[in-house]
């Protein structure tokens, strides 16, 4: 795959760090498909299928999986150039010994057949973290997870944040709060209680940081709490736990939701390119002891990332977000956070999974590309030697995780 | 010119693949130059040299047009850097026989008469979209243009709206309007059953697309119709009218009209990257059946334009538009639409010319970087063999025009 | 450092080229550093060291020089990776005899010993121009300095204007107005006459331009001096005297200062990057004989600079400035204008530098990029001779400064 020889020696080399994967999707009680159907359940493949021309009738969930999953063969070769098809081809190969050159409805049933075989193994979740070398996997719980049932020290807790700010006045996310925390949350002061609580349950299960994604018009801002309480102040009181309970905040900043209401489950949201960090300074000015990773969801926004970064002490650069996780703005963002950004404040990816099996592919992109940047930005000009280059990438995969998130 | 072999292989086989160019300034009744002031009359030209210094007298009309070329050729040593200068350069070497490195004024006698000399031929047309690959170039035509007088199998008619929606206050619109429907538009009904005739004569004289040109912060919306009516209704109606009429709608979003005001003819607009396709949401929604072929005046809007083609079903991306239209950015552009976008929903380039002599030059320049493109992101990387990526050349050049607008 | 023959050919050429910088920091009565600390000094450092986890506390004035540059040097393990920290290395090796791969805080007194014993020469000024080939640099002046003790034709003023459009109200700049001017400017009159009197004291001391930098929502514009008066009127007034004095006018676009207030000196400003060159469309159209000069601080806004710059006569793109002076962001913003802007209207680069000894790795780096870009460009496309890239890159670095600014 890979035709200059120093990349490739220097891929083969980030191949063997194990990784710390610090934001995921998965659920730890069920991590790895069981199914073909599971794989491709990816909200990516019945987005790209949808977008390209397919009804969401093969998605209803009274299908027959094995249905949905030729249903969506039977349209890959419409997006058969985009990158998420390569991952899905890469996982094929990889996890079920598919060695053909391209993926067609024909292969449906063996496909199938091999994925239910080989992902019933009792071994399987092991043989998968142990290909795609992955060592920690960081979650995204709901506030009312009890994670009192798997194995926190694999797989790590983060409390997600979204149904508080966003959602707080819905019955049912008040509802759910009481129910978590023993406490109705009727004003400023239960509901500061309430979240404290939260913080309590999480940090004694060991989770290691507080994430939430936002549109590109949130402004957090100390504001008084009203009833029912604006996103911003909950937002505000968020932040005020991060510092007290010592957790990291995980912005992922840029998301407008539903914007295509028509769309495939999670195969609605999109974003405003007008957005700006400049909305966050009164929030990193009030923190300076809260380590803010923040993630921009667009290519265009990276500039800022790296510059506030480069200036502010508690802004982290985060791995590349879903529509920038695209191998050119992979590449582009890279290059610019490497060469302007102190190397400790850089998480250099995440996997953004729902299933274990999408590790791998996802992350050999992104060590195809550090590869090449650390090869043209770094070795052949002169800046690091071969193993010093190796010494960054462990930094960006493995260390820098470590000590931001005390893992 | 290309010193990469596999590049070069590719670039040879992609100019064989005859092209529909869908969306060009020809007039159909003179396609072709006829003198090189026709060839430098071309707005890059007299933009360019009047940014470089040159006076709008030789502009002037009853100036001698000899007279006009030798004063462009005269600027263009401050300007031969740019690629518009390698367009004309190409076509001087290709149609004129210029065997030179460079064109100066010394050369504008030679020039002048090698063109009038090899324009005059009857057979020109056919020679120049002969040597250039052009099957089908489409229009954009007033919508009062009658449409009875040309092979509209080889030049495809298409309804130019952007007078209905900005100019509609003009008495001189109204006329028109008036006159060519036989309909005086004074309320909405009557404005709507004018633009329901513009539709039907426009189909039934073959035309293929319904296009306009935006500026940087219009909204369209389902709003109730004023008097005068308000542009954003107009649109809308517009819209309406291509899902009855069955006319895939061409945006081109961004643009600033007049913003130096005392620029040549044509050179005088501008943009604010301040824009945002989330402004065109509650269209995408509306007109689920409607194909929205877009183009974006900014490569920093690009981002936007493949990730609402990526989800909505009906965005389709098209071309490298005017201050886009330039290498790094189109490479750029190119590879993000290529890794992200289902490639069936792709419109790989247009001519946007007014004579048919650029198409050569301009297909060139883009023909050019999708070999380097496909080489480096598909080839090398073993994601497709040279034939696979030569018939992904083929959807963006060819066979997507063909199915979108059905042609 | 280059592997490429053809790029490094044209990089040696490159460095021959005598340079005009025109925009700096520098202080024309102490030009040169006179330590490590001097150097060390420059906010590069400080806010790289400070966002890696220096506390401010080494940066007080009363700590001894040396254990800051000790405190630094500590500190540049963490971001050994920025292009800044290559400026260092380049300076340490070039200027002070450092053979070594890589510093560290064991280095820190011979460093210190070697800057101060050969700083101390009387030639060091003289040494550090000719190494780095600058020829003439640009000073950035207050509007109330004598500008009657130093070499003007090597170091050449420029009336710095931020004071007079942002601080007018305040009673420290009043005095200081009133001072250099002998006028008391109460009113719009006086105002007026104030400034022209400036503007008279600087070209007749051989000022070659005015210059500002503006934060992202400036929007200059004809209103009328109220009292006091507002930024946009006192700017306009800037604009009126550029006219009447033949001055070009440096805008420099962009930045928001004091983000961080609780950031190192110089290094608590950042940006917004929702701006847009349409908010100088009124200037450019009103001042057409004022030559206009514009950095702006991110890459996203370079397609903006690039097409006004081709578009209106009187905007000229300048240099890299600030968190776009970063490799990745110089090629492609470069790439863009050498392809789509006059090659007479463009200002290559600047430094930016507060003491000579920066100029050097400032520019080798912009003279690597231009080497590669007229390799991959120009060269081994066919466009350009190499003696005629050369010929390009002399216009960048020197010619054209030297026209624009009449030096």
């Amino acid at each position: 795959m890979l035709h200059d020889s120093l990349v490739r020696s220097l891929f083969n080399e980030i191949c063997r760090i194990p990784l710390i994967d610090p934001h995921s999707h998965i659920d730890p009680r069920r991590p790895t498909a069981r199914s073909l159907d599971d794989i491709l359940g990816y909200h990516y493949y019945t987005e790209l299928a949808h977008s390209a021309g397919m009804s969401k009738e093969p998605l209803a969930p009274n299908v027959e999986p094995r249905r949905r999953v030729r249903a969506l063969l039977e349209h890959m070769d419409r997006f058969d150039n985009t990158v998420q098809y390569s991952w899905f081809l890469e996982i094929a190969r990889t996890f079920l010994g598919f060695e053909g050159e391209r993926l067609s409805p024909a292969d449906c049933d063996w496909l199938c057949d091999q994925a239910e075989r080989l992902m019933a193994q009792p071994s399987w979740e092991s043989q998968v973290l142990e290909r795609s070398r992955l060592e920690k996997v960081f979650l995204t719980n709901d506030f009312d997870d009890p994670l009192d049932d798997f194995d926190t020290t694999r797989y790590v807790p983060c409390l997600r944040t979204d149904d508080l700010v966003f959602h707080l006045d819905k019955p049912e996310v008040r509802r759910r709060l009481a129910k978590a925390t023993g406490i109705e949350a009727g004003n400023g002061t239960s509901l500061r209680k309430a979240i404290g609580g939260l913080f309590e349950h999480f940090t004694r299960h060991g989770a290691k940081a507080c994430a939430i994604s936002l549109p590109p018009h949130f402004v957090p801002s100390r504001i008084s709490l009203a009833h029912p309480p604006a996103g911003e102040a909950v937002f505000w009181m968020l932040a005020e736990c991060c510092r007290d309970f010592k957790l990291p905040f995980d912005l992922m900043i840029g998301v407008n939701r539903r914007v295509y209401p028509g769309g495939v489950y999670q195969g609605q949201d999109l974003f405003d390119q007008r957005t700006s960090l400049i909305q966050y300074a009164e929030l990193f000015n009030a923190f300076p002891d809260v380590p803010f990773s923040i993630s921009v969801l667009t290519s265009v926004q990276n500039q800022e990332l790296a510059s506030y970064s480069w200036i502010f002490p508690n802004v982290i650069t985060s791995g590349h977000w879903w529509y920038s996780n695209v191998p050119v703005y992979v590449e582009h963002d890279t290059r610019a956070r490497l060469q302007a950004v102190p190397k400790t404040k850089q998480i250099g990816y995440y996997s953004d999974m729902y299933k274990l099996e999408f590790g791998l592919p996802k992350y050999n992109m992104y060590r195809r590309i550090l590869a090449k940047v650390l090869a043209d930005d770094f070795v052949r000009t002169g800046v690091y030697t071969e193993s010093q280059a190796l010494d960054l990438a462990r930094l960006l995969l493995r260390d820098n995780a470590r000590r931001i998130f005390n893992v």
